[in-house]
């Protein structure tokens, strides 16, 4: 029953070998690895306007140059992540460059802030989306948290189905909005030139503003870069291309860094010059698109796409972190159980996780996580600059032919990502202190992983030819709670490995022993009957007792082993009726004795 | 730690022996036994009320005729149970006696009746407790649930600490409780007979209540009859009496009718005296005692008191209902859990699943389960209706010395209780019909779960002078996921025991297989490897499928044993590191092969 359901929502299982065909072409590729990054034009000119609202209306002039700035900013993150693409084929995520250059510990803290900030792009994404959606549609306010649930629960089934089905699906909405954002880019402009549009605010930068500070400006830059996150996403994911691999992921970043600068740019033009603030109730995307085309269907048609968006921005998450989880996983920092495929040769357990986190934030926040945003964006720029710094190192290491100007390109990403994380950490420290107590905790845990694998490496580990099975003869006890069949069975099947059997009985009162030592001569099954008497009705002390006894007895010289039988009940329901005293014991045995536990099945058949 | 915390609570183990000292003498057995009788003197007089009240003021006067046709009626029953103490002192509930002479369906109807019967009384009584409090303290309205929670909290931790404990703790509220009300009464009563007490209502029976028909009559009498509930409990407990049991039982009851009957009478006339009604706010105890002290330092030991003995009444549940439980689970019609004795030897699951049933009651109704009264009340009236007819068979299948008289007693009683039955159906219909559903289902689940047993006895006969224990050569499957320690000590194990060995590996693709098979050669270990390839990436599928063509080269000679190794962490987070694919792999060989599993233990030491 279970496997069928499984069957229906993922899939019919699929062959090992099948993984090639799962790669990515470069469309593909754009619309499963770039939607996070598109997505952010959701609200990135929206944080820049919300920090320059506290000053005043007329400080909104400041977007424009930050604009550009942030676009400078993407420039320099793309042509430095080229260069990553073409040094790492095999997947060049800040955790493996940081780790290749840096050291572990320093691959560790990428890594971390890595794993930690695609379970906020889940959750971050997936409210914003829904923020999108009740922009349109206000009378949804109250079912919030469900919309993002739904989505996110829809997300994970998807990726257990697998990647290249998903992308197929997925490709749709992201073109979509890139289509219809030009659209209203293109429309809105048409109508300011034409002078259609009048806008509400005078245009500033009169130099009135004497409260701005330097501050509130970086603060507001900082702001606008929440953008940019997600552009890392291709550069982890250059296994998931199709041959030549880091061609296409390189052609595949370029064409991600024109979409979103265009896009960002435009918005936060049009913002600027149809003079738009943020509101509570309406997006600033909304906003422009009911200037622009009224509460029509272009409107609605904007606000979807940009909801949809929103949830595939999640779906990069979906690619990034089980491929990531898997990596620390083979690098034993993380469970083993991040390494299995699944049946549709996904890494099921790292998707689930992954669904599970977020949908618990999403919870927890009430469906607010937007107010997450600050925490995001730092949690990118972290591995940002350190997989920069690890790009320098290999430079100065390697020096390859013309290493020279490839290390000052990356020189210049470093320092900017770097001065970036500075003022996140300086302007919005309310926001963002957990950082400093949440990555330590998780690279303590990293390391914890580790020791313990390593621990057992060792304890596991024989030398082939030195270490070889022996044999001894061991001691097999039965215990027997009366003479049945399943007694029978189970002293037939210890009878014919050793001669050592022992069955035990534990009796409660006088009469019940006495009656039991008759039965048992009456029948002679060859086997000694062992009588113990227990006067607190507890079965399994004086079981425990006993094997004491007899592991003395015996020493270390053969290894004792409990016969247990388990009626195996032909309906659920029947197995409340027996008392489970042998799975009771089974569990005592295993973590108090070192004993084998066989269990000898008994089906009964009605 | 688990246990400690268990020890701390309920204590330590007893020896089976100590159970003699448990047993209860006639004072404790009277505190232990008649809080539920005694207890309805506070709900009794109200139902009554509540139904002439739909009448009209002036019908309050028919109370006290009505009182006292349920005071002869408690006569009668006290009379009868009389009777059925003296012919059952090994424990007379309606139960044993409807099963004795009427047959095994009439038993399970009256029995099952029964156990329903005392999850409600739990219920019932810790909500009318709660309603006490509440009246003293309004401002704990919102707080019902908890106050009930924590009560049936307690009491289930009392009762699982022993019977004799508790009853020491109980006594004292339930003498509090008698002696209070006797002052109320007898406060009462000097008062209104020395004029301080000027009642509200005009003392009626004018024959101006042309509305008032015999089905409204019957209606408040058999509302009158819920006061009578808990009368059975002596009789049921007859085992836990101290010697002479049947001598003290019969005193404990006649003393407990004494109680009730003066208490009940007491209570109805003083709340016709001072013309009370009753209120949604306050109970009709409450404003007699408001009445009689105001709001004084008795007022309030009265309503605590009556708290008390209603939580208390809820205790007698707990003693009647594990007794009843052991004694249909000894006849095959409840799961064989419901006789194991406690440490404390208590029948602990009868006492949990006791606490547990009657906890969910309150919570789904919010603590009002005193809504249930009439459906407790008929739940009480058809056993005592069965044990009186079975007592009637009794006396004219055995015809002892003098047994007329006897079978006249029991008649009246029978024919009273029946009545009154047939009444509370009728008058109260809408309140009651679940009962017709939900005693059937009852008693088809009591058949169902005696079936089974009787088909597993079948099953697991065995005749000992035929059938004696068969050896055969039975072959050891270990699966192997490479060459460890843990390879080794299975091996090693498996090899003592018998020569037909086989080791399997699943490998996933073609190098790990060859890498296997090459170092499985070196290592030499005296065991075929068996290579398996799994392009699903299952280890349990192939696995199944070569025990299948194991099972079917080596036919029914020989059993199957696979040996799964299992790590024994140090640690419970160790476990998250490890595929708990032997957990998994034991559970499919569970429930699709008849094969013995063996659980090799591996205590990882760090």
């Amino acid at each position: 029953m279970a496997s069928q359901i499984k069957r229906l929502f993922i899939g019919r299982p699929m062959k090992s070998n099948a993984i090639e065909g799962e790669k990515l072409g470069k469309l593909k590729a754009l619309a499963v690895l770039s939607s996070d990054a598109l997505s952010s034009v959701a609200y990135g000119t929206e944080q820049i306007l919300l920090v320059l609202m506290t000053i005043g209306i007329s400080a909104i002039w400041y977007s424009i140059p930050i604009s550009f700035a942030v676009l400078g900013l993407l420039l320099i993150l793309i042509l430095s992540y080229r260069q990553t693409i073409k040094a790492y084929p095999a997947g060049g995520g800040a955790y493996i460059v940081a780790k290749d250059n840096l050291g572990t510990a320093t691959g560790l803290l990428a890594g971390g802030s890595l794993l930690v900030d695609y379970i906020l792009t889940v959750a971050v994404s997936s409210s914003a989306g829904t923020d999108a959606i009740v922009s349109a549609f206000p009378s949804l306010h109250d079912d919030r948290v469900w919309i993002a649930l739904t989505m996110i629960g829809f997300l994970t089934l998807m990726n257990l189905r697998g990647v290249t089905e998903s992308a197929s699906v997925l490709a749709i909405p992201v073109y979509l909005f890139v289509v219809v954002v030009f659209i209203l880019i293109g429309a809105g402009v048409y109508r300011y030139l034409t002078g259609q549009m009048v806008s509400h605010i005078t245009p500033g930068a009169d130099g009135a503003l004497s409260g701005i500070s330097l501050f509130l400006l970086l603060k507001a830059f900082s702001s606008g870069c929440s953008a940019l996150t997600g552009v890392e996403a291709v550069s982890n994911a250059v296994p998931h291309f199709r041959e030549p691999a880091s061609r296409n992921a390189i052609a595949t970043l370029v064409m991600m860094g024109l979409l979103l600068g265009s896009m960002f740019l435009g918005i936060s033009l049009l913002a600027y010059g149809y003079g738009i603030v943020p509101a509570e109730q309406s997006t600033v995307i909304s906003q422009i698109a009911e200037s622009v085309f009224g509460r029509g269907v272009l409107y609605y048609i904007i606000q979807g796409s940009t909801a949809l968006i929103l949830f595939l921005a999640a779906n990069t998450a979906y690619s990034a972190f089980p491929l990531l989880a898997f990596m620390l996983a083979k690098d034993k920092f993380m469970p083993r159980a991040f390494m299995a495929r699944g049946d549709r040769l996904g890494f099921s357990n790292g998707i689930l996780f992954l669904g599970l986190l977020s949908a618990a934030l999403i919870v927890s926040f009430g469906g607010n996580t937007v107010s997450l945003i600050p925490l995001y964006a730092v949690g990118v720029f972290i591995p940002f600059t350190l997989s920069q710094l690890g790009m320098m190192i290999r430079w100065i290491r390697l020096k390859p032919k013309g290493w020279f100007s490839k290390f000052v390109m990356n020189t210049i990403g470093m320092l900017t990502t770097l001065l970036i994380t500075l003022i996140f950490i300086v302007t919005k420290f309310s926001q963002v202190w957990i950082v400093f107590i949440f990555l330590p905790v998780v690279i303590w845990i990293f390391y914890r992983i580790n020791r313990h694998y390593a621990n057992i490496a060792d304890e596991l580990r024989i030398q082939l030819d030195i270490d070889k099975p022996i044999t001894s003869q061991g001691t097999i006890i039965v215990p027997v709670a009366g003479i049945t069949r399943v007694v029978m069975n189970s002293i037939s099947y210890a009878r014919s490995l050793t001669d050592q059997v022992v069955a035990v009985y534990v009796g409660f009162n006088d009469e019940d022993i006495e009656c039991m030592e008759r039965k048992w001569a009456e029948w002679n099954p060859g086997v000694r009957l062992i009588v113990l008497r227990s006067s607190y009705r507890s079965v399994i002390r004086p079981l425990l007792k006993f094997i004491e006894t007899v592991e003395w007895k015996t020493g270390n010289s053969g290894q004792i082993t409990v016969l247990i039988p388990q009626f195996i009940t032909k309906s659920w329901w029947h197995n409340l009726l027996h008392n489970q005293t042998s799975l009771l014991l089974r569990a005592h045995l295993f973590y108090q004795k070192d004993v084998v536990v066989a269990t000898v099945p008994f089906h009964l058949k009605k």
